[in-house]
C-alpha cells in the first residue's frame, strides 16, 4: 500500500528509485577494566591512527567526487581526531582509572558532544555532529565492527537511514545515489548542505522513515515539498515523472543565467550577490552566477582555533576572496562576535540575554586590538579587489563614527608605513537594529551605504528571539512593520545617493522579491544556491508596476495579509 | 581635614549632623558537631519563636512610624521565618548530621541567598535580602549578640553603614535619625525605597562610608547629589543650609500643588498618574496629588506564593484599588510574567534570551484559563470605578485582537450570569516592542488608547539589554530614534481619536517632560514622589511654544545633542 511521509525539504528535486537502507552498525560499549593499561593504551593509539587513515581516503574519494571545498569537512575531522583536548581526558581514563578503550572514548566524547549541543548555535551544534561522526569511527575500529561503506551501491537507489553523516554523505556516489531521506536533521545540517551542493534530492527529519520504509521498495522523493511516497500508485510514479522533468528543464533555463546581468522584465538592473563564510564558498558563488559577495561573515576566521588569527592569516583569506572575485564587489562584515557566538580563547562574562548583550562592533570598539588588526589586514587586502567594508549591529551614530575613525587611523598608520591600500573602500553597515532603521536618513549622510541584516531586525522589531521556538510565529518578514523599516532604509539611502541592499534570509526568499524590488532595493545578497532561482523571478518581474502597486502592502494589517497579496498577484 | 565621598542619590534632601555608626554585630559562626540533637532543635525552634516576636514589635512600631504599607515588608520576614522551605532543611542537618543550629541556619540560608542574588531579577534578589536580614536575627538569638537597635538614638544623628536593612530602616526614628548614607545599595534597594518613604536623605553605595567616616564626626548629606561630606568646612556649612533652605521651601511650593489639576503656563491639561504595584500603594498616590493610576502591575499578586491567586483574591485587590481612586481612572496591566520574571508554581522552559521570549500576553494567550480568570476578576471589579485594562508586550495586530476577543468572551459570559460589569471600560496596550510603535496607526483604529512602556521600548529599540552594564551605555530614553516612534504612537492615537500615555521611567524624567508634552502626550505615569515636581515643571512650559519648536529634537544626530538641548533651552 502507498504512503506518504513528510519532513523537510533540503535539497529540491525529484528522485524515483528503490528503497536503500542504510543502518548503523551496533556499536554497543561496555565498561569493561582492563588489567594492562599501556596495552589498552596503544589498542587505542592503533585505533586512531586506523581512523585517520580512512578519514584520508574518504578525504581524497569527496574531493573528486565533491570538490576540494566539501571535502574540507573531513580535515575539520582529522583535526577533532588529533584534538588533545578530546584525546588526552581518554588516555587519562585508561591509563589512570583502568577503564577500557571504547567506553573511555565514549564517555569523553558524550560530554563534549552533550556540551556543544546545549549550546543553542548552530555552529556549536555542527561541531557536536562531527565528534559523534569522528568517534563511530575510532569505536568501529575498537571493536572491529564495519562502519558502513555507502560507497559500495552498484545500482540506483534512494538511501533511507536515521541520519547521514558528513562521511556517510561524502562516499555517496552520485551516479547510483539518487536521493535521500532521514529520520532527524533540518535544513542547515550536513547532510543538508551536502545534498544541495551534490544537487541530489533530499527530504530530512521524516522522524519515521527507517521505520516505515523497508529495504528494496519502491520511492519517490520531492525534495521541494519535503515529501516521501513509498509503494506509490503507477499513475503517482507518472506524475513524479513529468515533475522530474519539468524540474530538469527547469533548472536547465536557470543554469543559462549564469552569466546573464540580472534585468527585470522592464529593463531595470539589480545586483544578486551572495553570502559567504570562508574563502572556499567563493567557487559555489562564480559556480551560480553572483554577481558579488554582499556578505561575508568573518566570525569563521576565528573559530574553531585557540587563538585570535593573525593579521597575516587574515590577509592570506581576505586577499584569496578578492582575487578570486576579480574586480566584482565583496562586501565583509567585520567580527559578529560575543553573545551567543563565543571563541574558546576570548573569555567573556555570561549575559541573562546574549541577543541583547555586549557584541559586534560594541565589543570591537572596546577590544580595539583585536579590531584593529582585522581592519589592517582588511586595508592591506583592498589593493587585491572590490572591498566594501560594514560594521555589524550598529545602533547609535557615534558608534559607526567610532569604528570609521578607527579604520582611517589604520588606513593611515598603513598608508605611512608605506603599504598599499586601495582608496576606494566603501565603508557602510549593517541595519539590524531598529533604532538605526528609524534614523536612516541620519546615517545616510555618513555612510556609503546599508546592507539590511532582516535575520536580526525582525527579532528586534518583534522582540522575539529567533532561536525561540516557542515565540517563532512572531519571526515574521512580512509583518508590516519590518516592511516599513526596510522602506525607510532604502528610502534613505537614495535620497543620499546611496546604495542600500539586503544580506538576511529574507533577499533569497522568493516572496519577498517582488517586495523588495518594488521599494527600489538594489542589492539582494542571498545564499549562493538561491541566486539563479532569484534572476528568474527578477526577470519576470516588472519594477515599474511593482513600484506602482507594492506600497499598499505598508498598509495591511498583517503579515498574513500581505504574504498572500504578493503570492495571488505577483508570483 | 574635609573629605567628599559620592555615591547615589537614593532619597533628595540635604541632612547636616554627626555621624552615627551603625555597626554589625559578630555573627560568625564555627561548625560543630552537637551530641544532643533533639535539644539543639529546640534551641532552633526557641530561636526563630523569639525572632518571631521581634519581628511582631518592630513591625508594630514600624506601623506607627512609617504607616502600615510599609511595615508589610516585616510580614515578608514573618513569612520567611515560617516558610518550611527555608526552616526544614535546617532542622534536617541539626536532627540528621548533628550540626549545631547557627551553622545549619546558616548554610541553608547562604544557599538560597547566593541562588536568589544569582537571578538576574530585582524581584528575587530582595527576597535574597529578606533572608538575610532573618538569619542574622535568628543567629544572633542562638548565639546571644544584641542585633543592634537602631530606634536607641536618642539625638540628632547620620547613620552611616555598610547597609541598613529593613529591619533597621524600620526602627529609625525620624525626629532623631536626620539622613543616612551606606557602602552598599542602588535606587531601588529595600533602604533606598523606605528612606524615600520616611522622606529622610540618603546616598547610599558609597563604597567607603564606612572606612571613611568616624563615629561623631560632622556630616553633610545631599541626597540629591549623592554628595557625602565628611568634616565640612564652616563655609561649605553655611552654603548646604541654605540649601537645605531652599530644597525645604521648595517642597513645600510642591505640597500645594497637591490637590491642583496638572496645567501648562499657557492653560492646557496634561494628566499625572501613578505606578503602583500593590493595592497600598493607592496611598501614596492619593498623598502625592496622583490623577489616576497609569499602571498598576499585577505581577506581584501572582509572586511570593505557592500557587495562582484566585479569581476572588484577583478581584478584591483590583476592587480595593478602583474604590480607593473614587473613580479616578486607574490602567491595570494585564499579567506580565515569564522570561526573567518566574512563578515557583509555573514551570517554564529556560530561554537563551528572556527579554526575547514566552512572556506577558505571549504567555497568557496560550494559558488562557490563567487568563480568563485575570480578566473576570477585573471585568467584576470594573463596577467599582473607572478602570481601563492594558495588554503587555503586544507585536501584532493578531495579538491584540485575540486578547480582546478573550475579553469580550468572559464579559459576555459575566453579563449572562448576572454579574455587574461596567460597559466603559477602555481596552488598549502597551507599546513597548518596536514593530506596534511602528504600526501604531493600525493598532490605533482598533484600541482606546496606548501606554508608552519606554523602559522595554528603548531595550529592543537599540537592541540592548537595559539590566547588562556592559551595554547600559546604550539605553538612551533621548536618542531621536525613541523619540520618533513616540511620536509616531502620539499622532496615530489622536488622529484616531484616542490618547497616548507613557508609564516608562522616562515620563517622570526632568529632561523628558519637555519634549513629551511639545509631542502631545496625554498621560504621564510615574513614581508616586515624581508626581508633585512634575506638576512643578509642566506648570513653567508652555505647549504651544514646545509643540513649535521640540521636534527639531527628532532631526538631531545622538541622544547627547538632545539632551543639551533641552538642559539649555527648557530647564
Amino acid at each position: 500500500m502507498s504512503q506518504l511521509l513528510t519532513g523537510i525539504g533540503a535539497s529540491a528535486g525529484i528522485a524515483i528509485a528503490k528503497a536503500f537502507r542504510l543502518e548503523e552498525p551496533n556499536l554497543t560499549v561496555e565498561k569493561k577494566e582492563v588489567v594492562d593499561r599501556e596495552a589498552e593504551n596503544q589498542r587505542f593509539d592503533r585505533a586512531i591512527e586506523q581512523s585517520t587513515e580512512e578519514l584520508e581516503k574518504i578525504k581524497e574519494h569527496a574531493a573528486k567526487a565533491l570538490g576540494k571545498d566539501k571535502a574540507a569537512i573531513f580535515e575539520a575531522h582529522s583535526l577533532v581526531l588529533s584534538d588533545p583536548e578530546l584525546i588526552n581526558p581518554v588516555k587519562d581514563k585508561i591509563i589512570q582509572e583502568g577503564s577500557n578503550a571504547e567506553f573511555a572514548m565514549k564517555e569523553v566524547a558524550d560530554m563534549f558532544i552533550s556540551m556543544f549541543e546545549s549550546m543553542d548555535n548552530e555552529y556549536m551544534r555542527e561541531r557536536a555532529a562531527d565528534i559523534r561522526d569522528v568517534t563511530k569511527r575510532v569505536i568501529g575500529h575498537l571493536l572491529g565492527v564495519d562502519i558502513p561503506n555507502p560507497s559500495l551501491i552498484s545500482e540506483e537507489v534512494i538511501i533511507v537511514a536515521e541520519d547521514l553523516t558528513p562521511s556517510d554523505t561524502a562516499q555517496l556516489n552520485r551516479r547510483f545515489v539518487k536521493g535521500f531521506t532521514t529520520n532527524i536533521g533540518g535544513r542547515t545540517s550536513h547532510s543538508a548542505i551536502m545534498a544541495r551542493s551534490l544537487e541530489i534530492p533530499a527530504v530530512v527529519g521524516t522522524k519515521t522513515a527507517l521505520k516505515d520504509i523497508e529495504n528494496g521498495v519502491p520511492l519517490i522523493i520531492d525534495g521541494q515539498e519535503g515529501k516521501v511516497i513509498v509503494n506509490p500508485e503507477p499513475a503517482v510514479v507518472k506524475e513524479y515523472e513529468e515533475k522530474k522533468d519539468a524540474y530538469e528543464t527547469h533548472k536547465a533555463e536557470l543554469a543559462k543565467l549564469v552569466d546573464k546581468p540580472t534585468v527585470t522584465e522592464d529593463g531595470c538592473r539589480v545586483e544578486l550577490v551572495a553570502n559567504i563564510g570562508t574563502p572556499e564558498d567563493v567557487e559555489g558563488v562564480l559556480q551560480n552566477g553572483g554577481e558579488g559577495v554582499g556578505l561575508y561573515r568573518t566570525e569563521f576566521l576565528y573559530m574553531g582555533r585557540d587563538q585570535l588569527p593573525t593579521e597575516e592569516e587574515q590577509f592570506a583569506a581576505y586577499k584569496k576572496v578578492l582575487e578570486r572575485m576579480e574586480g566584482k564587489p565583496v562586501v565583509v562584515r567585520t567580527l559578529d562576535i560575543g553573545g551567543d557566538k563565543k571563541l574558546p580563547y576570548l573569555t567573556l562574562p555570561e549575559e541573562m540575554n546574549p541577543f541583547l548583550g555586549f557584541r559586534a562592533i560594541r565589543l570591537c570598539l572596546e577590544m580595539q586590538d583585536m579590531f584593529r588588526t582585522q581592519l589592517r589586514a582588511l586595508l592591506r587586502a583592498s589593493a587585491y579587489g572590490n572591498l566594501k567594508i560594514m560594521f555589524p549591529m550598529i545602533a547609535t551614530l557615534e558608534e559607526f563614527r567610532q569604528a570609521k575613525a578607527i579604520l582611517l587611523e589604520e588606513k593611515e598608520k598603513l598608508q605611512q608605513e608605506g603599504a598599499a591600500v586601495s582608496s576606494n573602500v566603501e565603508v557602510g553597515m549593517m541595519v539590524e537594529i531598529p533604532s538605526s532603521a528609524v534614523m536612516a536618513d541620519t546615517f545616510a549622510k555618513e555612510v556609503d551605504f546599508f546592507s539590511i541584516g532582516t535575520n536580526d531586525l525582525i527579532q528586534y522589531t518583534l522582540a522575539a528571539d529567533r532561536m525561540n521556538e516557542r515565540v517563532s510565529y512572531l519571526y515574521q518578514p512580512y509583518n508590516p512593520a519590518i516592511l516599513r523599516l526596510i522602506k525607510t532604509v532604502i528610502d534613505a539611502a537614495h535620497k543620499e545617493g546611496k546604495w542600500a541592499g539586503m544580506c538576511g534570509e529574507m533577499a533569497g526568499t522568493e516572496g519577498a522579491i517582488p517586495i523588495l524590488l518594488g521599494l527600489g532595493l538594489d542589492e539582494f545578497s542571498m545564499s549562493a544556491s538561491s541566486i539563479l532561482p532569484a534572476r528568474s523571478i527578477i526577470s519576470r518581474l516588472s519594477k515599474k508596476e511593482l513600484s506602482e502597486s507594492i506600497e499598499q502592502v505598508l498598509y495591511m494589517d498583517t503579515a498574513e495579509e500581505v504574504e498572500n497579496f504578493v503570492k495571488t498577484r505577483f508570483l
